[in-house]
């Protein structure tokens, strides 16, 4: 950065550029559009970051994001308490409340198991989720992890801790993505929708 | 957003996607990550916003953006003050100086001409840099605007304004760039490029 724009500038900048999506040159210009646009963007940012590190908790029961601990959804009456579904992170619970999949509680894992990058069991809420698994009202556990080596990996791990637990464990179909064209698909999901086809 | 996430999150979301090369999708992501790293990254950027806000300035001479008014580059000894880089944004200005391009001193325009978006000379610091030309000290102002239709129509009136100024008037260079190819140019570039060769 040049030292034309004083330190404070470059500091905004920095920090900006730890943004995902954001690099060097895009934070350069975010920051000069936020001090341009100083009134109608900046300070109402400023105090949304503000609010929200003061409100901002972790619920203590799924995991979830929110402002009240425990938070909206394991409050909400209308769910379905008998079911939870397994996420490994809160941006996938978002993702299934936008697409209004289901109306059920969530259990946020903090992630998938890695061995490659250190992530074990101790490292996720796994020992949470198999205590909530036993609770008499659950019967049925919805693993909606990624299905990619670590999510499916996760996956199986929380099965075998599940087998004690009188609960039904699922998982997510494999098929076609709805808009999906199957020039484009690999040979794992068309064979996985020609396995698992429903009926007409 | 879905609901579940606070009306606070949901607010910091939207303003977050009003920075240039963020989405919506990509906001999401990007306050997801900054309650995530809480400390590390949500605080210090709140703080630095909240330091911007107190304590940024536009100059009044040239435009820039500093915490200084007149800005860092204004009162730099080491400038050659008899000669004045008219560019249309900050931006630029931080364009030149992170290339060293030159060791002088600056206008910032605020924009470029442009009469389908409205933006006329009354919009622009247009006067106030051809009162900066009429200073004695200054002998040259050197047009570095966008090779396009706007930034030429821009440096047009702006050569027309300065003809009873005592100042020699320049414009950036055409050419090929550093490490472009011939092949991917076009051709006003190229013919740009042969009309003003240089001795090798």
């Amino acid at each position: 950065m040049p030292a034309v724009a004083g330190p404070e500038i470059e500091r905004l900048i920095q920090l900006l550029a730890r943004l995902p999506g954001l690099g060097p040159r895009s934070a350069r210009r975010a920051a000069l559009h936020l001090i341009k646009k100083r009134e109608p963007l900046m300070a109402p940012l400023t105090s949304a970051l503000q609010i929200a590190m003061e409100k901002i908790v972790v619920c203590g029961t799924c995991g979830n994001i929110d402002t009240q601990n425990p938070c909206t959804v394991c409050v909400d009456p209308r769910r379905d308490p008998s079911v939870i579904v397994v996420v490994a992170d809160v941006a996938d619970l978002w993702a299934l409340e936008r697409a209004g999949a289901i109306n059920a509680g969530y259990h946020v894992l903090g992630g998938t198991l890695s061995p490659l990058d250190g992530i074990g069991p101790g490292d996720l809420t796994i020992d949470a989720l198999v205590s909530r698994a036993h609770d008499p009202a659950v019967t049925e556990i919805i693993l909606a992890l990624n299905a990619t080596v670590d999510g499916q990996t996760t996956a199986h791990y929380i099965t075998d801790l599940l087998r004690d637990a009188n609960v039904k464990v699922t998982r997510l179909a494999h098929g076609v993505p709805v808009g999906g064209e199957l020039d484009y698909l690999d040979e794992g999901t068309l064979s996985a929708a020609i396995r698992q086809r429903t009926l007409f």
